[in-house]
């Protein structure tokens, strides 16, 4: 009898978690000997559950073609943690259940570190409930917050939206400083990881340029320290451009974003932590302030992906069916760098138990002893991340995104 | 003696004002017969009023080259409304003394509305103070509410730029809906025209596509029909992708975004509209909801121009000069549909009577009777002015925009 194969993406999406997908089934079609059937789960393992599952065989192939220029999920994706096997075994018989009658061997799950526990839980079926599975998690976050590896697929297409969009935003500003706006926040995404904070840096081209002040989770935010800071760039600069990550907390530990606005009603407001800066800074400095949120915008921007992202989010999906038919289990496939300039890497294999629910932040010596800004070593590790442009093709002057599973 | 010119740039500036300074430089260097100098006032008259000029023919070509890639206003703008010459004589007299220090005979300038207003004053001089002045308004602004024209040079690459983020964070909504995020909103600017918010409707490519709901401020806002609405799509898509312009109102005519955040004077200020219409969907629906703030990010998003934008800010900026030698005053060049499928245009000619001060709104018919969404006759209109990609050059990954004047 044939062995099948489940992949599933999971967790947050990225603009190029589709072209793992890409990766894993090319790899199954190229290298699985016994002709197999790829399936994927439907919003992720709540579709191996449900037994919600896509035979992606059946998807002709200038469709599935698209995987490698739509940005999203286009199996579905789900926010869901598999408790342990103790506390949950029902969960997990309801698993075997669905891998039994399609008579599943591998499962590839696309996620972060939530992800990457759910997969590892799942490779423990093996062991202890004696079903014979080879799980197998492709690694994917914007976050690029994942142990061992290198960098994370998906990550450095939003570093290059990141710096882009502050490029261009530095130089708005720069126009109409002399008047009008001499503040801009920009609020990017990152609750306890700076890495896209850290990011925006990659737009310090010249002497001067944006952005000013950088606030990483990985410091403590404090008040006075950055509104003399943007004192001080103004004075130098004439205008302050700010990249602050969502997560950034004072030194209670209360993240600054839970701080209240009171609105005119007197109700308290949910601010995001944009809002409450540019209100810091209107009401102290008495500044005209603007601020963006970039949100879902900057995780989606397959217009403006990364050569390199795309590459690795490829690699480590067609690694991963590899690492799998080879007979590994509970491992994930990682980006090894191997030089900066010419920037080299490549695919190697590390066990789950070292990556699942563990993270990394950007570390001490990658942060300016001010705490507002980076360091050069951090740029120097930022910088290959970006490199090179794939866009998607267009028709009538926007994207083709046409692809709907 | 020779006839020298001024250029300037004014108001908030686009991600393609520099290239309709291109038009003028290259027009002057090619049409101008006496060989005379074009200067361009820094921080827009401002830098004239101050005698704070650049001598254009100075900056080496390839420099100049750059202004076709390079989004913001590179010779500085400015917000200043020159009144009137009864209240203001002593104003103008330091305008004419720059003037004639530089025996200045043409004076283009690049702006909006209010711009048109002070070019058509700088106009009057001729006939009021007896200098001997051709004035030029060359037209440009994100907001695409100027009259007699059929677009504004600067709209058509924020409406590319809005419609492809809509389809991107909808996709990236659509996987995560099922267990996560169910309404996303993103706030795009418009204070009294909805233009801008009307674009992300080229978004909408397939059945059921983002977004759902446009909020335009040519509409009153009522939150209780807006969350019904919400809740209807969710039923039959499963998630709801909203845009709102930042100008929208409630029937007592108040912005929505006046409930938030109140500035150092006490003054309201817009940009706040997304966290409110947010709260009102997680508490009223109970549903996740994200938001997003384009702001500065979507007016200088010059890697996502539209090519037909680029090239009529060129041609608007070209025809300015040529006007002004064949000896016009008070005139502005302006866009003239000729045809949809496939898209012609032409420039023509307008008195600046006819612009300065007026709004262009979208009208009644390119809206749906609910009030919430574009009609087809909108789309068609749109359609066009988002055509054909015109990339900046990229180094290491990211876009030439070293230019600095």
């Amino acid at each position: 009898m044939k062995t099948n194969a489940i992949y599933a993406q999971s967790g947050g999406v990225t603009s190029v978690i589709n072209v793992s997908a890409l990766g894993v089934i090319n790899a199954w079609n190229e290298l699985n000997p016994n002709n197999g059937t790829l399936y994927a789960g439907r919003n992720g393992i709540l579709g191996v559950l449900n037994d919600d599952l896509i035979d992606i065989s059946q998807i002709p192939p200038h469709i599935i073609k698209k995987l490698r220029h739509t940005p999203g999920g286009s199996f579905g994706s789900c926010r869901y943690k598999l408790k342990d096997l103790k506390t949950q075994r029902l969960e997990y018989e309801k698993l075997i259940n669905v891998f039994h009658k399609h008579n599943i061997g591998y499962f590839f799950y696309n996620g972060g570190n939530d992800s990457a526990d759910t997969c590892l839980k799942v490779s423990q079926i093996s062991q202890e409930l004696n079903y014979p599975i080879k799980a197998i998690h492709i690694p994917k976050t914007i976050d690029n917050d994942l142990m061992v590896t290198d960098n994370c697929p998906g990550f450095g297409s939003v570093a290059k939206y990141i710096a882009t969009s502050i490029m261009e935003a530095g130089l708005d500003l720069r126009s109409m400083c002399s008047t009008s706006t001499k503040v801009f926040i920009l609020e990017v995404m990152g609750r306890n990881a700076g890495w896209i904070a850290a990011s925006a840096a990659l737009a310090n081209t010249m002497d001067n340029d944006a952005p000013h002040i950088i606030l990483l989770p990985e410091c403590t935010f404090d008040s006075e320290l950055f509104l003399n800071r943007i004192e001080e760039v103004i004075n130098n600069v004439g205008h302050c451009v700010v990249v602050a990550s969502e997560g950034i907390k004072y030194s209670n530990g209360k993240f600054v974003s839970e701080s209240v606005v009171v609105d005119a009603f007197g109700h308290a407001q949910l601010g995001g932590v944009a809002n409450i800066l540019a209100q810091l800074v209107s009401t102290k400095l008495n500044l005209k302030c603007h601020f963006a949120i970039s949100d879902y915008l900057q995780r989606s921007a397959r217009h403006l992906a990364s050569s390199v992202d795309v590459e690795q989010a490829y690699k480590v999906g067609y690694y991963g069916v590899k690492y799998a038919l080879e007979g590994k289990n509970a491992v994930m496939p990682y980006i090894k760098r191997i030089s900066n300039t010419p920037y080299q890497w490549e695919i190697d294999c590390v066990d789950l138990t070292q990556v699942a629910n563990l993270e990394k932040r950007v570390p001490d010596d990658f942060i300016d002893k001010e705490k507002m800004h980076i360091r050069k070593s951090c740029l120097e590790y930022l910088r290959p991340l970006i490199l090179g442009e794939d866009y998607p093709p267009f028709i009538d002057g926007l994207p083709d995104y046409t692809l709907r599973l």
